[in-house]
């Protein structure tokens, strides 16, 4: 298990991007399809280098998506991601250790088309599963 | 530049790490000394394997801690922090571009004694400069 990324809730993914690329110097890595599912649209942006950590930037499209109470509430860091070498396995684990999964695995919806999952948040913290390549 | 820890502002750094523990598996690295300026401890818990990231739960130990305030909101991921190898150069980069610095960096107050320096939010986000051995 490896941190993967950090997503981001903010009002305009476009805008953020040109603010942490002019403060920070991060960089585009890609911008994501948009998401019929969870109605959002993404980026992702390079942190720092040679580890690839991933800021995942997250816009709600639509009056019904899921992080649009959370943007409402100020949006920032929602969630952290960790990829996984099983993810059926690692849910089993966490489930067993008293975990407990939002939604089962669903395929092609998360980073890069590979199967993610998201944990109640952990003490604080919201955590997806992302399954390796 | 690289990612080095989020920190995470919690009620009881004990009882949140038994929970990290124990649900994601992640292990206990140190616990810091109390620090008597931002009134917090602290303690490093480390996220995967392999490249180092960690998570750094921060407890307020006073009322006038700096980061009760952000408790009382509900807590959580309150800052990113990013290793850099000369602090002193990449905050006189980051004002040039724009960025506003919180405070200058102080000597034997962060992680490991070393140098740190906070920049105010960049978009929604707490930024923490820490200074490479």
């Amino acid at each position: 298990m490896r941190l993967h990324h950090i997503g981001v809730v903010v009002k305009d993914i476009e805008r953020s991007r040109k603010i942490y690329e002019k403060i920070l110097g991060l960089r585009l890595l890609r911008r994501g399809p948009e998401d019929p599912f969870q109605k959002v649209k993404a980026l992702f942006l390079g942190v720092g280098w040679g580890e690839g950590i991933v800021l995942e930037l997250l816009e709600p499209t639509d009056e019904t998506s899921p992080i649009l109470s959370f943007l409402k509430r100020g949006g920032g860091i929602h969630h952290l991601c960790f990829e996984v070498e099983d993810i059926d396995r690692t849910l089993e684990e966490i489930k067993g250790r008293g975990g407990r999964v939002v939604c089962e695995p669903l395929p092609a919806v998360g980073f890069d088309n590979r199967r993610i999952a998201f944990i109640f948040p952990v003490d604080s913290i919201l955590v997806e599963l992302l399954e390796r390549k």
